[in-house]
This record gives structure tokens, sequence and C-alpha cells, in this order.
């Protein structure tokens, strides 16, 4: 079965520049290919005008709902974020505060409309802070109804006060890449068994 | 098909003594009987004698190994605690390293001994702190190999500096019930599809 | 000695509609005034367009190099932000990261152009969160040059689950009004002596 | 005038090996004694007997009323930490669940018992965590009255998912020695100013 997935990079920069947080998410969606789980692009919140607050729908200009309709029509979310001040990204929070809405939103049988849907996250910094980072978005994610499979994270952050980029790296990291295909391998199993077999009515 | 659940209780106190945390563990054991979960009872750390360290066995005397051997008998993993400061209890950080020994454990076709496990979280204290120790907690042991189901928390704090404890009040409450049954539902399908259907070979 | 604070409010919300963060930091605004602490109003990041960004000035219509210097221009910088998730607010995080710059800034001492001066926190919820939110604005405000208070943070929060705002409670708490004064009074001290005795230059 | 600090090593190894968190300590404590700061020796938890509770005196057999007393002599007060799946470690938050009884105990003024003094952080880990660990430490050690002072942390971390320990490296990191020399600095000067100009009374 064709499974898809959709990732949002909440790098603080355009698509005008290059991202560490893109590379490697590149290379989760590559690995996420190979268990059968085809790509639908990346979008950076950097390129789009996604507004504060906690609705679905800020209105008029508001670039959100398009990039909800991504998020429910993938069977895997995968949000890549750097690290700044050991702290997801105020774009990854921003999408954080938006994904609050499903908490107000039901499906016909009652469930959260997010449900069934597997979240990956892949982080990037110069240092120190992915850990925490996950710890924030898997909170996050699963508290607005993903599901996170086993080692659903892959990461990459340099030595303390180094300022290395990932993607400076021209092979990439070795151990990171050990990481991502365990995250898709492991992701892509979880979201074929929940497209399959959803969980139960509300 | 029968699952079984197994729950820690890292309260800092022994069971001479009552402990909320047992209160809202045994409403979730209960809840996931009614999905066909059979709790294997529930251990309170402070009972035993964990020692510091993080391998499986850290010699005579060590609690840790009959402990590991129930976590590893069990579908459900379930673990709670009773916020400190903010934080998860000195007992669950504990818990925590001694799961860590599983980074350098393998089943016989190359993967994590704890995968196919699904984990699901209580939390309790008079005020505060109940989703960061969750996000502790689930980052943590998915960092292990648990799988963390959608809703996979369930707990009761107060209103700020107020000093009531969730055993004080006779009903309990409404909303907890509510987030209990929900992480119960779901992480009892999770863990049945997991038991039928098991991660992929390293 | 007469002393300044200045105070960002980071909720999601405009001016044009009523915050409870808002509430909590006026509270400490006329605390701080009864230790000789004037304040310099209050910025609601929601009216102004901060710019994505890890530098002082992103360029054209950047609303933070006006706000950066108010900040400069204060002995107290408080820092107030609603909970989402869990966690502070995106613009919170925003605030956080164009603070990030000082680490490449000096004045002609050699010394983080924000020294000496001292931060406080206040954070408001429906319900839980408030101590993690602290934890993550007092690493963040040290890393980047602001010194911490003993108890140097107020907060309200809500029962789990509950749905009631600060704003709509006419007297406040009384506990909450405790540690606001506990938090003024203890960082007027510590702004007073910081701005009489400079740490050393770099 | 003369400043003593006291410094809590959290490792899980007892003295009968060696440890990284203690490198960083004696590195810290080093940098403070050239501030007139004159250390009072370090103690390791794991060779202590420190009882889970939240009193001051848990009881017969209970190390922690000796440790307390060390800690309320000094005006600096070092909390070493090693890192343990991205959080601190076990016995770092069992010091902070004794430290919370300081919430119930005043000093002749009605102020909390460890007033005026300032506290400083050390992490270490093979990778990834010191931000966090610090964010931790820093909100509950402030909770429970104690003055953070600008850049109050040092830390040494490896690349992702290395196994390199700080121990390990002969001359150490010429970052990590700046930030320690940086933390000392700025921590004497601050326990120097609360020596001499006391908080006010409660």
């Amino acid at each position: 079965m064709g499974l898809s997935a959709f990732a949002l990079n909440c790098s603080l920069k355009s698509s005008a520049e290059s991202s560490s947080t893109e590379k490697l998410l590149d290379e989760l969606l590559f690995a996420l290919e190979e268990h059968g789980v085809s790509g639908h692009g990346t979008v950076r919140i950097a390129d789009c005008d996604v507004r504060a607050g906690v609705t679905s729908d800020e209105g008029s200009g508001d670039d959100w709902p398009a990039i909800r309709r991504q998020i429910l029509a993938a069977d895997i979310f995968v949000l890549g974020t750097p690290i700044w001040l050991g702290h997801p990204s105020s774009h990854a929070q921003r999408v954080l505060e938006r994904l609050d809405a499903f908490h107000g939103e039901q499906d016909d049988q009652g469930r959260m409309v997010s449900l069934d849907r597997v979240a990956l996250v892949a982080v990037v910094g110069n240092e120190d802070g992915a850990h925490h980072v996950a710890a924030e978005l898997f909170q996050g994610l699963n508290d607005v109804g993903f599901t996170i499979p086993a080692n659903g994270m892959t990461y990459w952050v340099g030595e303390a006060m180094h300022s290395t980029d990932y993607r400076d790296l021209p092979a990439g990291s070795e151990k990171t890449h050990a990481a991502t295909k365990l995250a898709a391998a492991q992701g892509a199993h979880l979201a074929r068994l929940l497209a399959g077999h959803a969980y139960p009515a509300g």
C-alpha cells in the first residue's frame, strides 16, 4: 500500500538560503521512499505567512489552512527544526500552536482529525539541544493526536560551542544516517499499520 | 488476543503511604482492562533497591533486573510519576537511566529489545508540570525503543501553588477520567497492532 | 536611585483583545513601582512586526531594533508569556532568538551588552506549564546575559484541563500576588546592586 | 572579603571511578579561586546515602543534613551533573527534591534560608543536552531561593551520538574554559554583592 509523507521545515531562513534542516529532511524523505512512502515535498514556514493564533484559519492571507490540508492528506508528518537557544525554533512553536486547534475538531467518528497519522522529528543545530527539542515536539505532537514510532527522531549537532553546520558536512554523519534510516523504517511500518487499522471511534 | 500491561509508580513514598500516582495508575490499569489488557500489578520504585547506573544489572542486591524482566514481559509499559519542582521524580529519571542500557542490547533480529512495546505516561502533582514531565518521559522512552500512542498521557494537577492531592478527590476528576480512557483505548489498540506486526529487523 | 523596567507581552493576541498575560504584567509592574522601579510601559509583540532571525536588525520594517533599545535602556527586563502546549509562546521564542544576537555584540569593556540587567518572568495559562516555561526563559535569558534574582518568576495556571483565564478572576489569586510581590522585591534589590556595581570587564 | 563555594557532583559513579563532571567542577572551582572564592571541596552524591524525600532530614542514616549544612555555609553553590537521556542525572533531581524543603523553612527575617546565595551549574555529556539540563537546574534552584548570575553555566558535550568523554580530552576545551572563566568571574562578583547587601526581609 502506498503511503505519503509531508514535511515542514521550520528554519528561520527562507528558501533563498540553504538550510541544514532541509538537508536532514531530504535525507529522511529519501529514506522513507525506500519504504514505499512518497514525499509530497517540503514546505518552509519561512516562505509562508503562517499567522499567530490557535485556530485552523486565522483569516485572509493566512497560509496555514493550505499547510493543514497537506498535513492531514499525508500518513506521516515530518517536523524539521533548527535549535535556537536550545529550543525548537519560533516557527516550530507556531506550527504547534496552529495544530492545537485539533483539540476542538472531530472527524465523523468523534475522533481527533489527526488520528492514525505518525509524526517524525528531524533536528539540527551547531551544537547541543536536539533531545530537548525532540521532547518538546513529541509531547506537543502527541497531544494533538499524532503517534510517535519507536526511535522517531533523527538529528545532528556538533561539539559544544562550535559553529559547523550540518549542510557543511559533505558526507553528512554516519551516525545521523543510521538514525535517519531507523526512524524511516519504523515510521513507515507504524504508519502502514495505522493506515490499515484506524484507532477506535471516540 | 490477550495483552498485558506493567506499571511502575515512581512516587518518592513507599507503599506504607498512600500515593496519588497510585490512584491514577489504578484508574489507568482499570481502563486498560476494559480493552482486554490485563495488568500485571504495579511496582513502586520506592519499595525497591534500584541501583544508580546505566547497565541492566548493577550487581548483587540490585532490584532492576527483575523489574526489567516485567517491563519486557508486558506489551504496555505504564510509567507513573509525581511532579517535583516541575520535573519527573528522581525515581522516574533513575528508571530512564536503567532503560538506557537497551541501547547496547539487541534481540536475535538485531533490534532493540524493547521494540513493539507501547508506553503510556501518568503524571500527578499538586500543581503545574504535567506536560513537561510527559515531554521528558516520552522522549526518554522513545529513545530506548518504546512507541507512544496518540494522546498517550493522563494527568492531574491543581491550581497554581495549591496543595490538594489527587488522592484527596473522592471522585477524581472527570476531565482526567476522559484522558485516562482515551490513553487506554489508544494504547491498547496500538499495542495490539504491534503485537501482531512487529517492527522490521534491524 | 531610580530604576526602570521594560516589559514585553508575548500573548498571541494584539491589544485589541484583553490578555491574561497583560493583567499579570500590570500587577508585576505595579509591585516593582513600590520598590522605586518605574515601568516604561509594556509592548505586545503581537502589535509589532518582529521579523524572524537572529540578528539585532533584520532590515526595513523590522520592529525589533526599537524594542531592543527599550530592553537595553531599562534595568529590569520583564518577559511575560502565555503557555501554549506547555511551552512559551512562539512570540516569546522569537524574542529569545532576536536576543541571541547579543552573543556577537560587546560593550566598550568587552562585555555582553545586556550585562548588569535583571530579568523577571511572568507566565499565565489555563492550566499547567508555568515552571517549564520559566525554565526555558531563565536559561535563554541567562545565556544572553541577564541575571535572574531569587524567585524571579510569578505565574498563574488553573486546574488540569480547565479553561478559566486569569483575566476572569476579578481578585486574581492571593498566592500569585504573593509570588509577584516577592519577585518584584528581589528583582528590584538585585537590579539596584548591579546598577551600582557592574560585572567586571571581559 | 573572602567568599566560599561548595560543589556537588551528581555523577552516577562513586569516587572509585574518574568523572568528567569532576574534571569540569575542578576547573570551575579553580577559576573561582582566582576571584577570591575558596572551595570547600566537592561532594559526590554517589558516595553518600541521600534518601528520597522532600524534607531536610529523612531520618537516621540520611546524609542530606550534612550536605545541606555545607550548601548553606557557602556563598556559591555549584551543581555539577552529567547528562542522561538529555536530562539531569537522577542524583541531581534528588538534590533538587531535598532542596525543595526550603519552601517550608525561614530565617529569622522571614526569608528563604537559601537567600543571598548564588548558584552555578556545570554540565557534561558525551553529546547533546547541556542547555536543557541547565534550564532544569536554573529553574529548580531559582525556585528554592538561589540567584543565577549572568552566563551562570559551563558545559561540554561532543558531537551527536559520539562517545568521547570530557575527562579524555587532556587539554579540555578552549571554549569550555572560556565559559568556565566567565561563569566564575560573574558568579563571584554577584555573590560578593549579595554577601554585602542581603535581599530584604520577607
